[in-house]
């Protein structure tokens, strides 16, 4: 399917906007009532919905609680199970580490070893993220011939370290053995092919546990998830789009520039995203709009102010339309409802507005009204096809 | 699942009509407005609906416009993606013309060639089709050894080639080089089990380009999109069906003998295709009866000609009621909004009338009626399952 995708798909100049507000479905607050979204005020939107197609996605599939990786993965179009983001690229992609082909990187945990050299706490006493930061510093003198090493904090005793270097691959077991009062594992290479990635893993412990050999509590390290970038086809190449990203927060830069996607550095907030999307109007033609905050909120379990975030969504929204896209998807990357604190599994809605298209009558913006929309519930991946269908984007199947 | 499908069906006597409005699916005139499904008045139409289950459904997939033949063969109960149909084979089909299991068909355009051999118009100045006719009876006297050739005209300067013999293939490269002032391109195996037909194709050339040598302004032949049949079970094989196709046009014909149906031959209009049905009630338990204007007046963009099409249809309906199928259904093989002036990707309505079924109380037969209807939106090929089930004519599976 993929294959004829690619095939159908030409640029043809027509705009198509994917606004996302992060963790955006909902639940009741209480037995009877409404969720977060029904409970906005949002004019903006309903009449939007009005004039649209709408309906509910599941980003990965039934039942399944979706990462914000694999969330967004969904949304452009790529099926999240195909496509899987190991825990090291999930790390590095957080921080805005621009990793490349080739790469690997892995999770790594600062960690107190004994005098015997078996680990008595694998966090290292939860150190602050700014001595985390120190030791990523010292560790840049650690040198291992052929690769390239790049050790980054991530948060508290999490860091990140990304090898770059000639014949790497991801398949070597991780060093932390999960248990206290044994030594770290040795890096094992799973596959023939990761030999050499092994050996460079093992001499970067080697050298980080010299230098830190004099550290308290951090004086070891652990790695896990070691990990590739996927080889995802970017969206040029499958969908023939010139996208660009205009996020906020890092990891979902990252996200965007796996699938190739430019993403725009420095910008703060909806203004900035708004002055954003009317400057690069005409140089893409397809504009990947993020608001992180409905799901901060809702992981915080503070049902008002999700609410609040929807709402200031609704408001900028008249920046968008002023562009005039030929189409305009608004939904989720998944639902993080207050009530459960927590990404859960349940449908996404969305709406699709488009000029050639048929509005389904939805008069409110929100989880029961997208139920009952044209398209039911449909997989996640498949709204940008219906977006490139609808914009003429995808030529006719056959004769 | 084919398989699966295949093992259960099971003949049993019970009549299903698959009544095919072409085109079917419009979209709004202006915004907020209805389509030319809904503004049409088909009182028969809405009350078989009000009686019926419905829903709308995809033909290939999110967002993909159906061309003609693969809108029919999902329709038929197969997934046009993984029967592929040719352009060589669209053009013979277009024609009625039989192709068997083993030829290989290609578009021939007849081009003008200057004194060099170098292409200078590829159209030869747009030939009328008598033209087009009489050189084909001209290429009549080209002999390959070992194949049987046939050479037939579709329209202006296009027409078609069908190759007949043992061992041929269709992996052979155009020699259209889509250029001018280059000579045409040899025929090339892209694949070594064709080297017989590529040098079947190369003397085919040859000699026609002796035959016309004197011809102005067309001198030369142009072939591209060499191909075979599919090689698709027959709806007898997988269904256990005894179908027949009731159709006016050509193309409707040929691609319900791509999956083994009878066609009738000589039927100019829904009259005859009405007594053509009732003739043939007792002998068949399969009927799909094509209605293409719908298309057409959809293509033309003339939004109260698709109106009125429909509603021929709708008067044509009590006729089909009449003889008391066990299960209709009424839909179309793609969308073709008048807007639009062309196929699109939108989902396309249906109805699906028995006798063991739960009508879902939709009162008109409408786009967004339908996209409320039970079935929400599904694929293409999916209804004629439905209908196979719902008539009995698929056995428990399991015990």
């Amino acid at each position: 399917m993929e294959n004829a995708i690619r095939d159908l798909c030409a640029a043809n100049g027509k705009k198509i906007v994917l606004l996302v507000l992060d963790g955006l479905g909902g639940l009741p607050r209480e037995p009877g009532g409404k969720t977060e979204l029904e409970t906005a005020h949002t004019p903006n939107l309903d009449a939007l919905a009005a004039a649209s197609e709408c309906g509910l996605h599941l980003p990965i599939g039934y039942g399944v609680t979706p990462g914000s990786a694999p969330g967004h993965l969904s949304l452009f179009g790529y099926d999240p199970l195909e496509y899987p983001i190991g825990r090291g690229v999930v790390a590095a992609m957080g921080i805005g580490f621009p990793m490349k082909a080739g790469d690997v990187a892995a999770r790594l945990n600062f960690a107190t070893l004994d005098a015997a050299g078996a680990i008595s706490d694998r966090r290292a006493g939860r150190i602050p993220t700014e001595k985390c930061a120190e030791l990523c510093e010292l560790l840049k003198a650690v040198s291992v011939k052929g690769v390239e090493v790049f050790v980054k904090p991530v948060k508290d005793y999490r860091a990140v370290v990304v090898f770059r270097g000639k014949g790497l691959s991801d398949a070597v077991s991780d060093t932390d053995p999960q248990a206290l009062g044994v030594a770290p594992l040795d890096p094992v290479a799973t596959d023939p092919k990761a030999a050499h990635t092994a050996q460079v893993a093992k001499e970067f412990v080697a050298a980080a546990r010299k230098i830190l050999a004099s550290q308290t509590p951090a004086n070891g390290v652990l790695l896990r998830g070691f990990a590739e970038l996927p080889h995802i086809p970017s969206m040029k190449e499958l969908y023939k789009l010139n996208p660009v990203a205009l996020a906020v927060y890092p990891d979902y830069k990252g996200v965007a520039r796996l699938v190739g996607m430019e993403a725009i550095e420095d910008i703060a907030d909806l203004d900035g995203q708004a002055k954003e999307l009317a400057r690069l109007w005409s140089s893409h033609d397809f504009f990947f709009i993020h608001h992180k905050y409905t799901d901060s909120r809702g992981e915080d379990g503070d049902f008002d102010a999700k609410v609040k975030e929807i709402e200031k969504v609704d408001a900028f929204l008249p920046r968008v339309l002023a562009m005039k896209p030929d189409l305009l998807i608004v939904t989720g990357d998944h639902s993080t409802p207050a009530v459960s604190k927590a990404h859960t599994a349940h449908p996404v809605p969305f709406l699709l507005n488009a000029g050639e298209s048929r509005p389904d009558g939805i008069a409110k913006f929100g989880e029961r009204e997208c139920g009952r929309g044209v398209w039911g519930v449909i997989p996640g991946p498949m709204l940008i096809r219906i977006a490139l269908g609808y914009t003429g984007k995808m030529k006719k199947y056959g004769a």
